[in-house]
């Protein structure tokens, strides 16, 4: 079951044609993007993720998302949903038609969870580095990058993830050209050591995660030590724990690393796992 | 006027919604593109275009394109067109719906040339450098990064043009860290210097420049050295003239970089400008 709401409030077929061929967003990925995943009717970090999809949208110099008119559609989807108990919410906000009169264009679509990502939230994922090709620094000095924007210019995010297919494995771990680790292609890097939960700093030009937050307050509840620090390759081999959590994957655990076996972490994944699902 | 054929070979209205919002092309940026100029009804470089767009669909791991289907509706936008006698033809070719049968989308949309281009390419521009943050050898060590691919996802290219203008200039030259020269956001860079034109090797991960390669044959068959060889961004300041190239923009000096003025190149440009018409 899909549920398909447009910014101005109107429910809308998903399967119908909806877009203009020269919508910005189509043409020149232009525009941003977020994923909310809903578990019996309640959206998990709606207020992070309008927060962020704000934040994205002025890194691109959209206008500002309407926050209320995003909040109706999200509601609207909500209470007309008729699926699963889970439910993928993608907002999406594009900078309208080309030469237009700078009207955005916005959507809120609702989508189930695929069997693969339930699979993998349950089994863990065979993951491989591969180099994003960018340096410490980098996302400061040249913002016009759009380093760290949810933007729906992601052909490369999913580049990486062909190529992640051709290598065996299901996930991509960015990293810069001299071995620090990034963040996956839409998800968050977390490393546990002991009960000591890092992740790399927003600073190096990747997405503040709303479920990494989301875990790190539920950890330091219950008395982790979280901490956001640079993350070297060679530290995945030798943690507890290597994970990739993003709202849909949840908090998704790393059994093996560019085809080696990183040690069992079945059990934290599980201690960590309903850590996450206690702060709903 | 506008002109809008789809790859199935069918007109339709360019201003109806045509696309679907779980298109790739527009949630992911995943898919490619190309855009044509067309004069007189005759499009240029027709084949080296839609070589170019296979390439960029080869580097997506997309299905081939159908080269005949797209020639069909090619032909059927300039058989439609009633328009000024140049033309802007952009094709479009994405990995269509999520989750569907793989069947890509594909259009042709045919428009007119906007006076803001006309006026530059007889008054020529101001520019500025912006560091794109790769670095030489990256295109090739990572290709899941799409260097030299012509993808939809264009936002940074959108973001560094934006860039310009806020410091008061209308186009980018795109520099590695190291300060050598790349190519402009939606342009080849060609530097001359006496009866020599020099363009930046495409290994550096930058788009081979259809425009550029015609302006080359012209200038070789009337005895001018034509290189591919790497442009430090010094070497624009002292050079004769320093020209972005594209279908749309055909030959366009750069007058000012960075806020200074550069060597005076209307006689030149003038006669580079005659040298690309005459291919045709």
């Amino acid at each position: 079951m899909r549920v398909l709401a447009l910014l101005d409030g109107t429910l809308a077929d998903p399967d119908a044609p909806l877009i203009r061929v020269d919508d910005l967003g189509l043409v020149r990925g232009d525009g941003v993007f977020e994923t909310i995943l809903v578990v019996d009717g309640e959206p998990r970090e709606l207020g992070p993720h309008l927060d962020r999809l704000a934040r994205s949208a002025a890194m691109l110099d959209l206008p500002e998302p309407d926050r209320a008119a995003f909040e109706r559609v999200v509601g609207l989807v909500l209470d007309t949903w008729a699926g699963d108990s889970e439910m993928a919410l993608k907002l999406v906000y594009t900078r309208g038609v080309e030469g237009g009169d700078g009207t955005p264009t916005g959507f809120a679509l609702g989508m189930g969870i695929s069997p693969k990502v339930m699979a993998q939230r349950a089994e863990g994922i065979a993951a491989v580095t591969l180099d994003r090709g960018v340096e410490p620094g980098l996302a400061d000095r040249a913002p016009w990058l759009l380093l760290g924007a949810k933007s729906l210019s992601y052909a490369v995010n999913m580049a990486a993830l062909r190529e992640a297919e051709r290598r065996g494995a299901a996930e991509v771990v960015f990293t810069t050209s001299s071995g620090s680790v990034l963040e996956g292609p839409t998800s968050t890097l977390i490393l546990a050591r002991g009960r000591r939960l890092t992740t790399p700093p927003s600073e190096l030009g990747i997405l503040p995660g709303t479920t990494q937050a989301a875990l790190f307050r539920a950890a330091a509840r219950e008395g982790w030590t979280t901490e956001v620090a640079p993350i070297d390759v060679a530290d995945l081999y030798s943690a507890d724990g290597v994970l990739l959590v993003s709202s849909v994957r949840k908090i998704t655990r790393v059994h093996t690393l560019d085809g080696k076996a990183l040690p069992d972490s079945a059990d934290l994944h599980a201690e960590l796992a309903a850590l996450y699902e206690s702060e709903y």
